[in-house]
């Protein structure tokens, strides 16, 4: 672009963010941009090794690129790591494509490469083209503004000096500045969307206006910009709307009154693993007690109100119990078998009525048992809980203490079963306490 | 796009914005969009009027376009409304580009054609990759989120039913309904940009992604809603930052405790006119008393604060008094001639100390007067009103009584003139009250 110089500009950037705390890899596979990335930081006291993927996707050429990086960074004493990957054989793990498997190799080793090394930023060649491609790649996938908004200068981890600067720019500063460079040594990794869009769309576009270039940076910071206030907005409303913890609690009628309601909903919630708007908008208006989940969360309709609760919490897990003293301590439970009955005991079963092991379970469909003091009725878990008017959260959250043939000893915190109280007869006790 | 019958969703459209109750205008030119939404209103019973434009620029085949479409009207009773226009000669008067001038023509006629049938929206038959074309080109320009909005199915103005449709499906309909329409009629008017776009561009986009026409859609109506999330944000931080009427007050410090504040700024005060966020951020710094104009607002530095004022305001006129009584409405001053001084005036001059006309004016750079009570010393009227410590809006609202000759009588409201001062041999009077 006009009137801009990539050396001040690349200056006042590492000025701005203090390179002198920072310890750089530089990505550095040959080809033109990557060869700038280098020459411009070989002018500065900034710390820095260098990275070189070797694909080995074009033979020689591609070790030739490896030689070629090598022998610059050995002129100038350069620390430099280099690796040679077979990409078939790991494409082949995840049933990747070409680009995604280098992808995930070349960030995958620069990371070991940084952890080995105590580098803590990465630095990549991007330049304005290739933000040009994301935006219009991200624009195809029907993305959000987020999307738009394209790779940042800076993130906290990866540093792209020359994102604002056009490939036509880099050309004339290598020419100008006399860098070598190895042609098409970046390209490998390209596919073919970038590809399509690089020689198909963006020429075309760049002839739309004489300041494109320009005009679509001005674009870019104004969508962020635009992104940065909405998620200042989203906060505010979430700290309102959004109340307690785990599960956190929302008041339906609250959020329908925001508008544009979809718009909302996708920021509100895409933060807990839901990313279809249109999901969560009909799920507003779903039956009680209905849920969906993300990877993360689980979003359920309790009457008037949404839960939002993490996933971990969902513990379905049974825990044994041996004919010993235990502690339950995720239920905060302790089971002290006794010839005496204890006065503190929460529950007391008589212990010879009981065949070990024992097991902590969740309610599963169909669990009866017989509730004490109903005369030896007869009661199913479903009926049990639902009298007690029992949310779907507090439901799941029942523990039943079984016994071997998988009878239902004690509703835990709710009730006894008739068949395992305490007789005048009884000897031997088994007492729990909640702790 | 698939799934989507184009009856379906205009009938919804159509009952969505209660039809019943408007007059509609269909912007004809026999292409295919334009004939299948006339195909698609005459299957409803709105009420609608047909308006052709015929621009002659391609001759006969302009004729055969308009022919066409009257044919097709008289044919099924729709009332039928055309013109001709000769492009060149408008073209001249304001040096406008083909496209230019075509589209004010046609804007401009089909509003006369609304006004004199009460026809209250205006139809026109604009679609999904004219919106594609609206947003690169907007993009291309450096707009902001407002220009990625593209065009709108309905503004209140204008409908365009089709707008969520692409081309394809477009000429399927076409097809399967056995629509005619004149090919070429829509293209005269379009410019060299958009048709670059949709012949260039366009079908390679469409290529990236399978749903490419979808997902494009998708992001529309997110980047729409986002708009207005960001609008009603913006009103709220107005609500509370600026305050008064004319001039409306903003606190500087305030303003800038709003990050990123660029963006803030070119949302506060886009409404006025501003349309540079850069030049604001570096008015914030500006000295106090300096300021900057849009084409209706001066925004003005006034120490913390800024001030926002209608250039109506800016009142440069003159008021001439002539020997008679006179009342002064806009300056709320009355000016009586009497042979008594009133008891009740402001200001009591000797009446035969000045020469008719007198004038109302504002103070000009050089102004001096010698204020009354100062041994007949002269003062500069910058003086006077620094030393009164007037800010930049309150000196610009001052007005100057001054004789024939120009010499400062009253400044009004502040102070006389000494050499206008009545004396005990003064015989004749000029009372001026403020009314």
């Amino acid at each position: 672009m006009k009137n801009k110089s990539i050396q001040q500009e690349f200056k006042q950037l590492l000025a701005l963010h203090s390179f002198a705390t920072h310890r750089y890899l530089l990505a550095i596979s040959g080809g033109i941009d990557s060869m700038i990335l280098l020459d411009l930081f070989r002018q500065t006291s900034a710390n820095f090794q260098v990275a070189h993927c070797n694909f080995q996707l074009r033979g020689e050429e591609s070790n030739g690129d490896e030689m070629f990086v090598r022998e610059y960074c050995g002129k100038y004493n350069i620390p430099f790591h280099s690796v040679r990957f077979d990409v078939a054989v790991y494409q082949r793990t995840g049933n990747y494509s070409v680009e995604m498997a280098c992808r995930n190799l070349r960030y995958d080793w620069f990371e070991e490469i940084q952890q080995q090394n105590q580098l803590d930023v990465l630095v990549t060649a991007h330049h304005l083209d290739d933000n040009i491609e994301t935006f219009l790649i991200n624009l195809s996938r029907g993305t959000g503004l987020k999307g738009l908004i394209g790779m940042q200068i800076y993130n906290g981890k990866i540093f792209r000096p020359l994102l604002n600067f056009t490939k036509n720019d880099l050309l004339a500063y290598a020419q100008s500045n006399e860098i070598n460079w190895r042609e098409d040594a970046t390209n490998a990794t390209d596919d073919y969307t970038r590809n399509k869009i690089r020689h198909h769309i963006t020429p075309v576009l760049k002839q739309l206006h004489p300041q494109f270039d320009e005009n679509f940076l001005t674009s870019l910071n104004h969508i962020h910009g635009n992104y940065q206030i909405i998620q200042q907005q989203i906060e505010e409303i979430r700290t309102n709307l959004f109340s307690g913890d785990n599960p956190i609690q929302i008041e339906i009628s609250q959020l329908k009154k925001l508008q544009p309601l979809e718009t909302y909903l996708h920021y509100l919630f895409e933060k807990y693993g839901f990313y279809s708007s249109k999901e969560i908008l009909k799920f507003l208006d779903a039956e009680t007690g209905s849920e969906i989940k993300s990877a993360t969360y689980r979003l359920i309709k309790n009457r008037e109100n949404l839960l939002l609760q993490t996933r971990e919490e969902e513990n379905e897990e049974e825990i044994t119990i041996f004919n010993d003293l235990i502690e339950i301590n995720s239920l905060n439970l302790k089971f002290v078998k006794s010839i005496n009955p204890h006065e503190n005991a929460t529950e007391i079963v008589d212990f010879t009525s009981i065949l070990f092991p024992l097991k902590l379970r969740k309610v599963k469909e169909g669990d009866y048992f017989f509730p004490i003091g109903m005369k030896g009725q007869k009661k199913l878990m479903s009926k049990f809980m639902k009298d007690l008017k029992l949310s779907k959260l507090e439901k799941e959250k029942v523990w039943l203490l079984c016994d071997q043939k998988d009878q239902i000893i004690w509703v835990v915190n709710y009730r006894l079963d008739e068949r395992f109280k305490t007789t005048k007869t009884s000897k031997n006790f088994l007492n729990i306490t909640v702790c």
